[in-house]
């Protein structure tokens, strides 16, 4: 494994900053992918370099999933661009209930990015790695020209193994089921939109990032009966739970009462104009699951967020509109929408 | 399957340019994703949109693989970006022996992209994946704001199965296997190279870009042995042979005489200064094969293209020390290293 307290291992002195080269298939490109990428996430995988990885899985039952993240700043209070990319990746394989075992890595890289910035991402990436047990086997990088990127866009696509029988997408969600939410909303988007607007609270609002792939699989392996899970990203709870809703064909009635959000995060959505129902999460999601699966499911979700909690049920009524119902702080029941427009660009 | 002489189903006179809020994971969004990607990469895949894609493999030895695409300009003669996504990956599967079955697409578009190209290019990756009988089964969108992209960047995964038992890999290489090459060199970066720069030629020089599974798998199938493949992209064939020499430990004798050059290739390489062992290609490949498997190999390949030929041999001379030789046109020998600096780049 990587020493991570080594420093970068391209000389920063002849080589400062990424150049064109860097992704050339010559032998700058080469120099990167042996001295950084290699060390990095060296992997036990003995299969050597090549065009693809050849690997043997332990079931032929796959989940497989691909995302880009163009997250702007690069770094943020607890993240970065590479922990992103890692987690938001192995959440979607467990939103399927898979266990993740391997990521694909694509860099594209804008010229003159610090050679420094692109070696603190690599190291995150490996770090997130290890905590999240996947291993990073097989990867890209291109190079684009100065002002046709934006320093580092990282794409990683994910399999993961199935090895269980229960089908855990919307066509299983039924009339009945209680609705779990695994912690407090809004982080993550307040803590990109905090960095970018400069805005300053007394105590730094860090981002949710955070890899759910064991807290799933811990719920599975207690024999909870799972229906459904999403995670929550651009869009937030109200757009997730619409998605569910319009594909199974059900009406989801939410309490707004009792969603956790942190008073931090609710004075800086008040301030910026946001609802925290549509504020992007990196680390949160919703579980469909029968009423007798809700005491084992929410005792382990508390045991990894004391905040997880009911936040409503799916109910006949309207069936097949696809509705999601708020009854909010007032006492009304309101019908809330997916997301419209754009809220926070470059989310993740 | 989507009718490809529709036009595109995005109402352009609501929507002429891709817009920040089409990946911010609201409504418009949604629609792209629902009009747009899910009509054109409809599969037989029955799991239905979820955070991942649920499949039963086949096999559960896989290879696994990854690249992102970054070309300028977006079409050109003899493809486009769509193309270049789906054949640059199903490629690099098949240099492993692997039968190409799912691809992941993830899309990178810059705010004010026009929604009739972004159609194009979605028609192209379904097109070409049909042709390669490989299936779209999951992905991504982002948007980046205007100046921070170029276009569109596509990032395509694939997994292919792989249901032989040789090891196709540069450590499979030894002393006395010969060099085949399926076709002639250099089309792919030329005809780049010439739309970027308005050059005219008597005939428009198309790229090479092609899907190279099947010819594969029809060696394999035909009992050939297959020591190692490389598919020759960036850096050309010069650069793949290096790669090969330094991980399998030996010298490779090529004979440049023999390696195929259309004239036309050739005439613009000098007019650009460029060596065409080191011109990017798409659709070509190098295969190590024992002398005994030549015959077949080598029938196969030309059936394909007639201007398949063996190039050069393995030899032991100067063991471990990763050289390739070239015998050139007036008969001396000189050593032919990895590209050096960049030649042209955003190619693929």
């Amino acid at each position: 494994m990587t020493d991570f307290t080594l420093s970068c291992p391209i000389p920063l002195d002849q080589y400062p900053q990424i150049l064109l080269a860097h992704g050339g298939g010559g032998k700058l490109m080469q120099q990167l992918i042996e001295k950084m990428f290699f060390p990095a996430f060296k992997t036990t995988n003995p299969s050597p370099p090549h065009d693809s990885v050849v690997v043997n899985l332990p079931t032929s039952k796959i989940a497989f999933t691909t995302d880009s993240y163009v997250i702007h700043p690069l770094f943020f209070p607890g993240g970065n661009i590479g922990s992103l990319a890692v987690n938001g990746t192995v959440n979607d394989l467990a939103m399927s209930g898979a266990k993740p075992l391997y990521l694909s890595v694509g860099f594209i890289l804008e010229e003159g990015l610090p050679m420094e910035t692109l070696w603190r991402v690599v190291k995150s990436l490996q770090e997130t790695a290890l905590t999240a047990q996947v291993q990073i086997i097989t990867g890209d990088t291109k190079v684009v020209d100065r002002g046709k990127g934006d320093g580092i866009f990282i794409n990683t696509a994910g399999i993961g193994i199935i090895e269980h029988n229960q089908v855990i997408a919307p066509q299983s969600v039924q009339q009945g089921d209680i609705i779990l939410l695994s912690g407090d909303l809004g982080r993550h988007g307040i803590a990109i939109m905090a960095v970018r607007e400069g805005l300053e609270f007394e105590t730094t609002i860090e981002s949710d990032c955070a890899p759910l792939a064991h807290l799933i699989l811990e719920m599975i392996e207690a024999g909870v009966s799972v229906h459904c899970l999403r995670d929550l990203t651009r869009g937030g709870l109200a757009s997730a739970l619409n998605e569910i809703a319009t594909s199974a064909g059900v009406t989801l009635k939410i309490d707004e009462t009792v969603i956790p959000v942190r008073e931090d995060v609710q004075g800086a959505c008040e301030i910026l104009g946001f609802d925290p129902l549509y504020v992007a999460n990196e680390g949160r999601f919703v579980a469909f699951v029968p009423p007798n699966s809700v005491e084992t499911a929410l005792e382990i979700m508390r045991a990894h967020d004391q905040s997880s909690c009911i936040i409503g049920q799916v109910t006949g009524e309207g069936s097949g509109m696809g509705l999601v119902t708020v009854k909010s702080k007032i006492g009304a029941s309101r019908i809330v929408d997916m997301l419209s427009g754009e809220q926070l660009p470059r989310i993740c």
